[in-house]
């Protein structure tokens, strides 16, 4: 038996160079304060926070700019415009604040998809949404990035999920700058706050993560384990009136229910005039996640649906 | 004591004309989406619901221009810019839109401090603090708004808070260009974001004003009482650098604790570098409130220090 565990383990055996560039950003949101302050205070003013045995990690303000200004972009959604198609374009003079920091982050970081790439970039995030703590990865795949997520759910204090983004879709994130990624993403906080609370565990966070990545590097195996995830399926958006406004709101038996299943006939919206409720209409039911998320308005998306999936992630240990 | 009672009653009656022209304003900022669609989806909507046998209210959305952009204000905040010397300045022209907005709506509402102007403004405005339901009376002496207020907090099946501003001090406030006024400032919602719950109690709200305002007009007496209220003291600002940057947030056990008496030794902010206590250390208690109100951080105030008073509000009937 114990034989056979071995062998499986084998099989499923990752290994990666040791990860000597790992970078901590917050303000990709400039409005996500925990996020902002955190770097610019806790991690920046704290370098010994940042210093492990096998390496130092780099703190990084994203977005410079929106993060003085405490909003979300000047310009433009940071967070969209690392493609590779924008990236190599001939934008270098874009009149777009962001643009031109993407191509910035990517000269000092990337380049994306290359060897020269930093090794770790763990983004900061929050979310006017009842979140909780949530770990999102891109990828299944990234065996590396997965139980770094796995990880911090099995040390932190605090319950933990972790979200899966769509397999196969392109990645446009600011940390898909680097060879692994996770983002840390904190709720419920209004954007332009900074909460105690959230700035503490998403700095007790962090600190795990340099751990793990200093574990790894030491030579430390993670045996491979069957990782539970809320992995996005589809979108929802607000019911809307030929100009494009909200006619409903998040009813009051959703809001703040996020990872929470939802089942047909569960009422999801609150028509404004009427206070009729607008129900779920699909028998499949599903996990809403980002129910009423301030910025989420403007791009049409009331709240993603989830399902929960379970993938077998490989042990992974550092190749020399 | 029968008579003694009734003396003392009649000691303190005001009367009043009947008030005709009742005025609901939301969007005073255009970020704070709860009065913006109460007003918008909500009222304008239902002209029914404005309706009473006395009077008919209008609804209006103070600062069209924040509220369709989901922000504060464009250029200034305009919940500021109704002081008289601004109102009477020759700035017809003003490039700050505000300012032109707060001429408009003096045209519209006021002359300000006129017997033209309209009789009650009820100003709908929400926060990123644990405020709960507060009605704000900008003075002990209005009584016809205090009776309203304490109408309220009577009827709402939540528990209702009623905070005076202090008293002497110039109001600048849009709702000051009525004769009388009162806010409701309901929290916490994050700014950008319409809460069903929030929504549904400001409209129940509205809906037992214009009840108070209606039955006052109909010649009902409401009789004198002790009005138990917050009155504002002074504000605390976050420890900050030279600069002006925050070196501290409120400190968990602080955060949403609105309304809750501190006292010396109570830990109010936390310092982002080292995370210690930054303490209370007056030797007087005080109750904060809109503790961590995103749109203060530019004011330089972490929350306002308030103080429980009692004060006696006269007797009101409506004069014939």
């Amino acid at each position: 038996m114990g034989d056979k565990l071995t062998k499986l383990q084998e099989e499923h055996m990752a290994s990666f160079a040791p990860l000597s560039r790992v970078v901590v950003t917050g303000g990709t949101h400039g409005d996500e304060l925990a996020g902002v302050y955190l770097v610019q205070k806790g991690l920046v003013k704290q370098p010994e926070f940042l210093h492990r045995e096998t390496f130092t990690a780099q703190a990084i303000v994203a977005n410079p700019e929106a993060s003085r200004k405490s909003c979300r972009f000047v310009d433009t959604d940071l967070n969209r415009c690392f493609t590779f198609e924008s990236l190599s374009s001939s934008t270098a003079n874009s009149s777009s604040y962001e643009i031109r920091r993407a191509k910035e982050l990517n000269h000092l970081l990337g380049p994306k998809g290359s060897n020269e790439a930093v090794d770790f970039i763990c983004d900061l995030h929050t979310t006017t949404a009842n979140m909780g703590t949530c770990i999102i990865v891109d990828s299944e795949k990234d065996y590396l990035s997965c139980q770094a997520a796995h990880y911090l759910k099995e040390v932190s204090t605090h319950p933990c999920r972790i979200l899966l983004m769509k397999s196969g879709t392109p990645t446009f994130s600011m940390m898909s700058l680097a060879k692994h990624y996770l983002t840390l993403e904190i709720g419920p906080a209004p954007h332009g706050v900074i909460r105690a609370d959230i700035y503490n565990t998403m700095k007790m966070l962090v600190g795990h993560l340099l751990d793990f990545i200093d574990q790894f590097n030491k030579g430390q195996e993670f045996p491979a384990f069957n990782m539970d995830c809320f992995q996005i399926e589809r979108k929802f958006d607000y019911p809307r009136d030929e100009e494009g406004q909200l006619t409903a709101c998040i009813h009051p038996k959703l809001q703040d229910s996020d990872f929470k299943p939802l089942f047909q006939g569960d009422p999801i919206f609150q028509s404004f005039v009427s206070e009729d409720s607008i129900c779920y209409e699909a028998q499949d039911p599903i996990c809403p996640i980002f129910i009423n998320e301030a910025s989420y308005y403007s791009k049409g998306i009331a709240f993603w649906g989830t399902k929960i999936q379970t993938f077998e992630i490989a042990s992974i240990k550092v190749s020399i």
